[in-house]
């Protein structure tokens, strides 16, 4: 319940289903209307995403999906995830975008569950916007449905100030166009490579400062000079980080810890489907 | 020249646009309008995809990309791919959906010229229809830029006849069916899991026979075995290949070898864009 | 169960609605809501095609539409091909639409039933892409419910290389470069207006042979000529073939005859619908 | 200048160009960038419409067409339409579209004009709602261009009271409601069958009356009836009306006449292009 | 009955729905799945629009709403309009557009039907173009419920020479190419500032007069001497027409009023909701 | 430069003009296609906002806008904001569709900046999101021209607990909820209608605190105390706030005040264009 609307709007699934089917499809169109049931089954450990995305694929195509497993919860290899009965060439129509959504979704949960595990509790492990364009809503989905945080959704969500702003307007000026221009309801953070533009940043009132491209005994040091001018300021760690070295920096005393290897490295998790006609 | 339209839709490039944009931009609004200029340089080495489309986001705002480098070339880290002039604001905006293109479409250019340079000539590496949901076009375009081969793009291409259609029709029903009721312009491809099924698939007239998880010596067989039967047949291998047995399979004699891990496995290239204000 | 999905996707039943009501339909806005049943006749024998369309029409205004005759039967004339029931206001909304999808859809189906019933059996009658331009998904459908082939959907289906290919690049460098830069999944055919390019074309490895233009007793000496090449080679008629003179070709030895004249010389079928209120 | 706006939507031409192209466009992928010109022919006697529109595909894919021949133009066999130039692809890639408005549309106007030259001036002829969904702005231009009329556009333009209207709500009732509930600025038009019926609808007001599958003498007496009583009312003649018996209604005094058949029974126009390699 | 198509579209009313969650609500996602029940109350006295549409917005997020009143009803302060029932976040979901759409929808409604009630029966008051872009057919709709006439949609509707026609073609001329160039199923309405070219565009055929920005007294004299030329032509007045000082230009024996004021000055009606869980 | 994109999107203007123009433009039509030269003029003094987007809809006809007067500018009765020059039916067809986006939007900015005037420098003047449905970009834009704030875009934006939401979570757990379950670049804001809900929610962490419905005397009492506790909170007032009593408010101590009636009492700003042709 904290993933946003449940479903897809129609006009998306619609668009995905095309994509797949194109418009003369006789691959499936060979097939007897026959009734089926099939399987979808987990190959590899993980935790699942795209489960609810599958469900109404199948849904489009008037297929029943039942959920054997949730999102979010962790399965293991051979889990049966959804079971589903329909007519058999629909069933054929919904397996590859199914699938595809399972695979992607639970690939970015299993690689999130994996960081947050090595996160002191309460460090936010939080995704970018370093997304496949056009799939951002299910990908920051999916790391939210691994423990982590979805982050800002886009350039309209908070100020987030770089160093390609800070290049045209500095620190100061940044941050003080933000606070007048922005409107009240958004946070402003920004981005610094030193300690020392992190207390600049702190004195000016960001809410959140990011500590870009440093190691984790930097920040450490960089955390509690910032906590202390503002211990209600939120300390982000990101650049370089994965899931091999994520632990140290949860040891820094950040707030949080965003990398765009959520998505961008994310391999897919394996599931397949069995049909068999129902006799 | 081979990869179909060069441009995205109009209303693509503005689906795009809006997802990273949202409908109330602060983040880039509080940037002056100042003339700047900035680079693309890929940090990693690897295969260049996504460099057109790169160059019609900053189109779309109206900033100007020069191509250094373009899309199928090599490139190694630190080599400027574009060079960018415009608003600054308009960079700003261009930069995030631009590095996403490059990034996803290239890191998939570059893991399928790794596989391709395993195999001997000739033997060709292909995608599945293993892709992100919404993002396909621009997923099978990066396997070619690769040197690979897109498969067929949708249900709608060549009839595949795969292991859930054989438990509802057999292979007989199948094939049957497929060669009567699909258009002659259609191939019909067939997956067997064993070399007898193969031989029955090609008396039966199939165009395309796929081994799949079938070891490399049971495929070498399967091969002799079906071209002799008919040496215009084309035979593809598929199921549990990856880059790093791909060597063996392409040892067998098959003309194809398809695999998902093209797009699944896929990390993404980084790359970085550096601005500056133009004095 | 041949072709394609069946139901229009929501968004192009409302795009059709849409065209037909505008925003402000007084025309219909009158009429008081009370329960109607109504007819839909035949009033010409011909080959069925758009009724499944047609119920969708009614079922997106909530009328219940049954079938009395279903796509690919033969009507004639007088026949009930639906029985609808609805609010008076919701039938009207949806008559015209449904009458629409009929009339065209009909009409190509009854032209393409009377050219595959003067050509021999497994001869197939084969479409074209000259088609209204956005309604193509349904005259292709409407051609296949009269016992025709569909033929290449797009020019993303088969590679077909014509005239003007040949002006660019010759037989020889189009076949060559067909074949190494298209996907192997897709078959190579080739226009040819001669036996000798015809054989030339067959010994470069073309899938499908299309003598365009040409007298029956020419073609009916090619087809021997590149049979003799490959056995298993598609010869298809094409040019200047209507209802009147496809006996002819069909006599030919070819496999398929295609004629642009399915789709742009079809007249519409007739069709009436009667309504009356239930009391 | 009467045709509404010249130019296709952006959102249209995209829509029309991406149903011929689909996403993996190998046949024009294998075809060298050099650059083209080309000319499209007509090649039956005819009236020309959807020049503008074969432009517009022309220039969608930046190749530049100029006009030889504008719409509502006579055009004789063997006349040059356009004269193309551009990349070879480019020009291949447009082809298909241009040449199927042109033809489709061309086939319509033709129809058109030969009806118009059948009746006396200033009768007007004019189309139907019996139009290929999703094509209706285009046909209806159509038939302005051959000199026709395009008659109410929607349910939403006129009000059109017809035979299943009064099935439910009588001649009385009918007129009566749409005089009061539908706008002001719309006209009121009644289909009737018999002269008494036309004298009723007069007396109630209607706008325009329109004689529904009645014999041409009928009609004579029944507008010399009701332009009695109403000098300024307009009439119209309608079913069963072809360019084989136009003229007889022509000669009733009617003031406009309908035909479905400008749109039901048209054949399209023929026309071809030529490409060439410029050296 | 006389609204149009009762339903939004599906697409249209994604669009709206979209505009209000974005894209990552968290808002919402925060509220537990507990089953709730909400009443919408009308705070001021008015007359009701929009009604259905919350219906349908409800309805998109599986909440059950049941109307206590109904659109084109007056209500009092303190009226329940809507009882609702569904998930405590569904209900979230639709809150805002569902009382965005009865604010602004009953605002227009209520302030037609105070203008309407100060004219003499028989005289329509109708809107204008003049309408929020993007949601005319809902701002049309509530001056219809109000009891006002939609006047002409959109110019494809009417023809309407306006003084800017008339800056290029003159009276006369305008008239005359309207009357040739257009439908005969659309009315001609000219905008005239004087009686000298009210008699004129009468003599010329006109269907409609609209008397702009003239004085009551001038459009009183205008309306007799237009009358006695044609009685059965319309007129209409219009131009700086308010609440205020609509009953004088409604004793001027005009047949229609027409004010911008309908849609450019109405306040929106206020309406809240409030919910309590369900135990 | 702070509202955010400039240009609409194209598939967003071009819905926009269709709904203006429908399909069959007779009114336009009509008009001879000579060149003319026209001025937007504003007919009361106000605070301007549209002038964008009424330039790029002249831009869409290609006919050339140039600005007179800017968005934000303050405008006197008679002062000439734009002047057009292009085909008279292309300046026919923008014209209204210019002026919509101008009379309403700038009606907006312009009683925002009514508001502003009254406040103390330093306390902003918030929209909210009762916007009319698929206009809220125009009109939050609106808000932000005439000197205010945009308050929160969406659902997505900040998390905003409403009575709704503390019906069914209580202050305590929905501020907890919020905090754990948002993602940390969101602020979390709380409406409440005491001081001592104020006094929790800001011990809970709130980051904005809105006194809702609240006397100014209150309100001035609660600010103290919440203050007190966090100095860096924001504190908000709404309810029942208008341009008449906004003063009042503004000298509460809060940060900001938020106001329904800047989008729901705005009246438009009357704006007129005239054309002539040029000789």
């Amino acid at each position: 319940m904290i993933y946003g609307v449940e479903s897809m709007y129609a006009f998306e699934i619609e668009r995905f289903v095309r994509e797949d089917l194109g418009e003369d499809d006789d691959s499936t169109g060979i097939v007897p209307e026959v009734p089926a049931s099939a399987r979808i089954v987990c190959k590899e450990d993980g935790v699942l995403a795209g489960v609810e995305e599958a469900c109404e694929v199948f849904g489009y195509f008037h297929a029943i999906a039942e959920k054997r497993r949730a999102d979010g919860q962790k399965a293991r290899a051979g889990d049966i995830v959804l079971e589903i009965r329909g007519a058999a060439p629909d069933v054929l129509r919904a397996e590859r975008l199914a699938l595809n959504f399972l695979g992607r979704m639970s690939g970015i949960a299993t690689l999130t569950a994996k960081c947050v595990a090595q996160v002191p509790g309460g460090v936010r492990v939080a995704a970018t916007r370093k997304t496949t364009p056009g799939f951002r809503k299910f990908e920051k989905k999916a790391v939210k449905l691994g423990g982590g945080d979805a982050h800002r959704y886009d350039l309209s969500s908070a100020v987030m100030i770089k160093d390609n702003h800070i290049a045209v307007m500095g620190i100061d000026g940044a941050i003080t166009a933000a606070k007048k221009a922005a409107s009240f309801t958004k946070k402003v953070e920004i981005e610094v490579e030193s300690v020392g533009d992190a207390v600049l940043a702190a004195e000016l009132g960001a809410d959140i400062i990011m500590f870009d491209n440093m190691k984790p005994n930097a920040i450490a040091k960089g955390v509690k000079k910032v906590k202390g001018i503002n211990a209600g300021i939120i300390i982000e760690a990101s650049g370089g980080i994965t899931v091999d070295n994520i632990g140290e920096y949860g040891r820094t005393g950040v707030d949080v810890i965003s990398l765009g290897a959520l998505t961008r490295d994310a391999r897919w998790l394996d599931f397949s489907l069995d049909m068999k006609v129902i006799k």
